[in-house]
Order: structure tokens, then C-alpha cells, then sequence
């Protein structure tokens, strides 16, 4: 945690209901933070469903590992969650300590290993020892309530300087069915740095293959279109629990993501990850501005999001928008490198709604003064027309200050 | 040209002999900057061979569209170069821009149109007022003088605090030969910013095909193997000339770039390639420390450069670099995102010869001393051994600093 609060953090928290079948406890393990809770359970109905979704890295956590194993089951009953140390690159040792803590977890809730799931933030390379925390989880469990989202938010919190929380309430064939979400810091790793955590339930009664379809779909725009820096954690995490709960109040049993009784549900979730990600990323380390980069007009959305992505990760186009200059010069580079099909002569640039750039030239309507005005703002909107197909995709970032520098560069560990 | 100079800078600079064959002259034309040289022309004798290599932006300037024509003709009689304006995203504009100046520049230099090869760098997007140096032509070709190649160094720099300048001489077929190079600023791009131009020029009678592989076999290991900030420029520019003026000494005529005569050429080609390439790198914006990046036992060599530059891009190394930190769980972190082939509990990181990680664990071994001392160099070579074949890969960047931030976010344009 910071002591300095972003500038772009929420200026107002929604209160977290509960969700039946969830309970919540958080702890004060003292694994590397002091004077702060650093351990999350949450134990869940027999029942509950799951689905989950990974870091793309190559170099996974053992605790990734240990998920991806436990997912196929389909099942859970518990979630250990530990800030401080991120059980990654620890070899034969993090192995062990995930089943050490798996085995606890089990015994804790009475259930199977094989319904446990884990996920650890915080440095990389450490051992993690298990037993540090391991004998808190009985009675974590025992004194576990449902309305401890905020806290369980702030317990998995690491560079983050707020704790990030979303929540909707929908109806499934007529029957209220909520979902919360929460989530933790973007696109840093290692030693006290942040990598990106979020754990969503729901009391709707959804069986894990149509929850994973579910997941995937609305991971897409979301936590896969946002970046802070283009590096990937080791430990990205993000799972999804439906304990099945509202099925006692008369919400229909669903088998298949396309039940068109899930339409208030999809948006609903859709909503929530984009809160979250969003959240994530006006909480990128150094962050004063967000930056949302739409590309239309490319070859297909896929090339729209290689272009995006190239725009969101250029550290030009991200220096240039912290130093208030609508820099569309940068923004054509990003495009050419993005390696996708394109044509410089009939590229557009937009920030916000001025048009800088037309048909390959500078646009010569374009004001200057307002422009200026607008790069002012918090939220930042940059448009690249590629002017060939109808491909489109919006990602999201944040701008490159001199803190996000001094945060990873000026100390040693 | 920066106040400051780079504390990486050269300690000293070689004396630059003439180039049979090629004539220098520079100019202060004003074309944004004042009170310094911003124009050079280069006039080669009639039979001069040329081979050239170019960004791969999908949008690159105007002068890179009219090299890459007129290199299928394979000969050059004029280089002209301004800085202060890239001709880049200009449009039909830039385009005529390209035509006027190489129009003037044939009829200085009695050549035809075809025969010119023309590079610029600097503001993007603003249109180049061709006329505002195309009347100085035909003097500095009738001032121009062979010993100028400092000079030409210099007239080309943006924010480069220092020339990059580096000569050799070596034997073909019992005849000394010279190779001279120069060049400019790294990845960055727009007002005020850097792109990549370098410039080599021979008296050795080589043909342009035999030219033009040997550039490419030299630039896949040097300037292909460097990178600043991960951007492209537009205008990445690396011209070869060869006047073949060392066969009136007895150099033999080759057409050939298998020739067994030129083994010292060669070889003389790729240190003053790579000696051109790392003093861009050392310049890079600000510059602290230059790392070098090697990557061993991946699957093959194009996986290992893959990799290597998936280190060499990562923010959070580059500062934690910065920071005097061995970070070797943000290297891990960039091996996993790389994408390529790689096995975690097989990867050993060194930084220095202080192996960090061994075999998918920290080693117990290391001394933090030892590494510590090691951190505080100008010069930090990082080593990752992947485990799993024979690749093998080096490339070379900086370290990201508070003042790269400030450079390209603290100003207003």
C-alpha cells in the first residue's frame, strides 16, 4: 500500500453486499507487511461452481500452476489469497508450499484439497513458508462472515494506494442474483511490486463449463484489453465462483452460456470486469492520467487490438500524454510499428474530438488551443482511424510519469 | 543537441581520415534549429555503389519511400540530410518535398535524380519547406571537403548530447582499405525527438549487390540488435556507400560478399557497425547505464533474440537497472511473456558473473555483496540461460531513468 492516494482513485466506493454461500476473513499473517492484513479465505458453499483465467506467461507461479490443476474439477470450496510474497520462480519449494497450504485449507473447511485455490502477490523468488500463516486458517473459517468484501479488497492490496471493488445486482429468470467483484494492482511484478489479482462470486446458480465460457467472453475487453507497462505477471490471476445460492429463491439452474435468461447477467459481469480493470489501470503505478486508445477502421478487430496495444504501450505516446502534449506524431510511429496492415495516407488521428490528423497530413482545421485545453483532462481519448477494413477495439492504460520510475527504480531491495 | 552531456559518452573520439571519392559539407539552414549546422551533403565520384536497410514502420517518412526507390539503381552520387523536420506524415506534400530537394541536389551535382538518396529527422507531421535550403546545394557541393566527417556527425544530431563517429582501415587483396561511419539518436521520434540514420562509407570497389548483403548480415547483429524504448521510428535509415576509388591503388573489384578476400573487411564492417550502434544506445535518452542482454539455450537463435528483447524493452528492468537493483525476478518475468519456448525450473539468470537463479530457483549461493558492487557499473550485462536448446542471442539497450521521462513528457511542443 502507498501513502499517496492516486489521483484518479474512485471518488466514492459502492457498498458490497453480501453473496450467500460466500463467507469472508482476512488475517494479519505479518508474511512481509506490517501492521496490515496480508491474508484473505474465503470459503464457499458446497456446490460452488468455477471458472478461472491465467497469465499467459511462459515462467507461471506455483500457485497459477496449482489453480490451472484444481480447475478441470470444476469445483470449490475455498480461496487462500496472501500478499508480501508471490510464490513465483521458487522451484520444487513453491510447489510444496502450495499443497502445504492446500492440505491446511482442506482440512479448515472440511472439504478436498482439489476444491482449494490460491493465488499469491507480492515478492517474487522468496520461498514462501507456508507455515507462517497455515494454523490462522481454522479459525479464519470459523470466524468468517459474508460482508467482508472491502476488507478482503485491502488484504490482497500491494503497490495498489486503493482497494478496488465492483457490484451489480441483476434478475435470472425473474430471481435477483448479485455478483461482487474485487481486485488488485496492474502490470508490476517482484519485489514489493503489484501483479494483477481479481476474484468475482455470484449466488446465481451457473454450472462451471458454461461460467468458464462466460468468463473467457467477458475477460476479452476487459482485463485483456488494459496494460500499464506491457509486462506480464507471472501470477495473473482471475477466478469466478457461483455458489448457486439464489437457486433456494427460484433462479433457474443454467448449463449453457447462451441461455438467453443470461443476458442481464452477461452485461452485468461484462460491467463489473470493466470496473475492475478500469480500476486496475487508474491505479498503474506512477498514474496521474487514463488513456483510452480506440483504433477503427483496421483490417480485422484483431489487428485493431495489436494497434491499440501497440499505441497503449509506446512509452512516447504514454510520456507525451503526462506531459499534456497531444503528440499525434508518436501516435502515427505506434501504428507503423504495430506491424498490421495499414496506410499512412489514410490515417486519422483523434484526442478526444479533435482531429489532429487526416488522410496523412496534419489536419489543417485542427485547433491547437483546444486541444491543449483537453489534454488537461484526467481521461485521456485517442482515436487512430486505419482507414482500410472495419476492424475496432478500445484497450485501456495509463500515462508514464517520473513516479513510476522512482517507484521501480529508486531502491534496493 | 543537448546541454548535458551523456555520462556514457566516449572518452575519446578517432581522428577521421578522408574517404577517397567522398566530399563533405555542412550548412546552418535554419530549418528549426539556430546557431548550429542542420544540413550536410555528401558528393561521391561518379561509379559510386550504394546498399541501404530502412525502418520497418508501416508509415515511414517520405525520404525513406524515395531511398528505397532509387536503391534498385544501385548507384549514388549525392546524400543530402537535414535535421530539425522528418518529412514524415507530410503527405503529397513531403513527397514533393523529396522531389525538389533531389532535383537541386542532381543539378549541383550534375547527377540525375536517381542517383540522390536523402534522409531527415526531427519534427514529425510539419510540413519541409524544401526551398528553405535547396539554393545552399550547389555551394557546399563546390565547398565540400573530404575531411569533414566530424562535422557531418554533428550536423545530423537532434538530441543527441554527443557525435557517433568510428573509422577502420583493413586490406583487401593486399590493398588498405577505409571504412568511415556516423551516426545519429535513437528511438524516439516527433518534435524535437530522435530517429535512428547512420551513414558508412568506403573506398573499396564492391558491386551494390554484393554491398547490399553485406550490410544486411551486418546490421542483423548490431543496429537490428539495439533498442532505447522499444518504438520504431518512421525514418530508420542506414545507408553503405562504396566509391571503389581503392582500385586505382590495386583493390581488386569484388561482386561477390562471399569473397574470400574480404574476410578483414567484414569483420571491420561489423565492429564499426556495432561500435556506431552501442554509441547510440549509450545516448540513449536519459542514458545512465548501457546493458547488454544475452540470452543462451533457447530453441533456436531467433527465439533467443525474441526473448533477449522481450528483457531489453521490459520497463521494470530497465529501471530497476536504473535503480541499481539485480531485479532477476523481472528478467524471469520477461522470459515468461516473451511467448517463446521455455521451460521455468530449467531458466539460470546471471547478472554479471553473479548467478542469481539457478535452475527455476534463487541460488543459495549468491552473494548480495558481491552483486551490489556489480549494479553500481556503467556497464551491466544480464544473462539468461534458458535450458532448453542451443539459441543463442545478444542485443543492448539502457536503462530507463527520470530523465527519459522528462525528456519526452516535459514540455509543451
Amino acid at each position: 500500500m502507498s501513502a499517496t492516494l492516486s489521483p484518479l482513485a474512485p471518488k466514492k466506493y459502492p457498498k458490497m453486499p453480501a453473496i450467500e454461500g460466500v463467507r469472508i476473513a482476512t488475517a494479519e499473517a505479518g508474511i512481509k507487511y506490517k501492521g496490515r492484513t496480508d491474508l484473505l479465505v474465503m470459503s464457499f458453499d458446497a456446490g460452488t461452481q468455477i471458472a478461472g483465467v491465467f497469465t499467459r506467461s511462459r515462467c507461471p507461479s506455483a500457485p497459477v500452476d496449482f489453480c490451472r490443476r484444481n480447475l478441470g474439477g470444476g469445483k470449490a470450496r475455498m480461496l487462500v489469497v496472501n500478499s508480501g510474497n508471490a510464490n513465483a520462480f521458487t522451484g520444487r519449494k513453491g510447489r510444496e508450499s502450495t499443497e502445504l497450504t492446500a492440505d491446511a485449507a482442506a482440512r479448515a473447511a472440511d472439504c478436498s484439497p482439489g476444491d482449494v485455490f490460491l493465488a499469491s502477490t507480492g515478492v517474487i523468488g522468496e520461498p514462501l513458508e507456508a507455515s507462517s500463516f497455515t494454523h490462522l486458517l481454522g479459525d479464519m473459517v470459523r470466524q468468517a462472515r459474508p460482508d467482508q468484501w472491502t476488507e478482503a479488497a485491502q488484504a490482497i492490496m500491494t503497490t495498489d494506494t486503493y482497494p478496488k471493488i465492483a457490484t451489480a445486482t441483476v434478475k435470472i429468470g425473474g430471481t435477483d442474483v448479485t455478483i461482487n467483484g474485487i481486485a488488485k494492482g496492474a502490470g508490476m511484478i517482484a519485489p514489493d511490486m503489484a501483479t494483477m489479482l481479481s476474484f468475482v462470486a455470484t449466488d446465481a446458480p451457473i454450472a462451471a463449463p458454461a461460467l468458464q465460457e462466460l468468463l473467457a467472453r467477458g475477460t476479452a475487453k476487459t482485463f485483456n484489453a488494459v496494460t500499464v507497462d506491457s509486462d506480464t505477471s507471472t501470477s495473473d490471476t482471475l477466478l469466478l465462483f457461483a455458489t448457486g445460492a439464489a437457486a433456494r429463491r427460484g433462479a433457474p439452474a443454467i448449463t449453457d452460456a447462451k441461455d438467453a435468461r443470461l443476458a442481464a447477467f452477461r452485461r452485468a459481469l461484462a460491467k463489473i470486469l470493466k470496473t475492475l480493470a478500469l480500476q486496475v489501470v487508474r491505479d498503474g503505478e506512477g498514474a496521474r492520467k487514463q488513456i483510452e486508445v480506440t483504433v477503427t477502421g483496421a483490417k480485422s478487430s484483431r489487428s485493431a487490438k495489436r494497434i491499440a496495444l501497440a499505441i497503449a504501450n509506446s512509452p512516447l505516446v504514454k510520456t507525451a500524454v503526462a506531459g499534456e502534449d497531444a503528440n499525434w506524431g508518436r501516435v502515427v510511429m505506434a501504428v507503423g510499428k504495430a506491424g498490421e496492415p495499414a496506410d499512412r495516407d489514410l490515417l486519422s488521428i483523434w484526442f478526444g474530438n479533435n482531429r489532429l490528423a487526416h488522410q496523412g497530413e496534419r489536419d489543417p482545421a485542427y485547433s491547437e488551443e483546444a486541444t491543449s485545453a483537453y489534454m488537461k483532462r484526467d481521461e485521456i481519448a485517442i482515436r487512430a482511424e486505419v482507414g482500410i477494413g472495419r476492424g475496432k477495439a478500445t484497450v485501456w492504460t495509463c500515462d508514464l510519469t517520473k513516479e513510476y520510475v522512482a517507484i521501480n527504480g529508486d531502491y534496493r531491495s
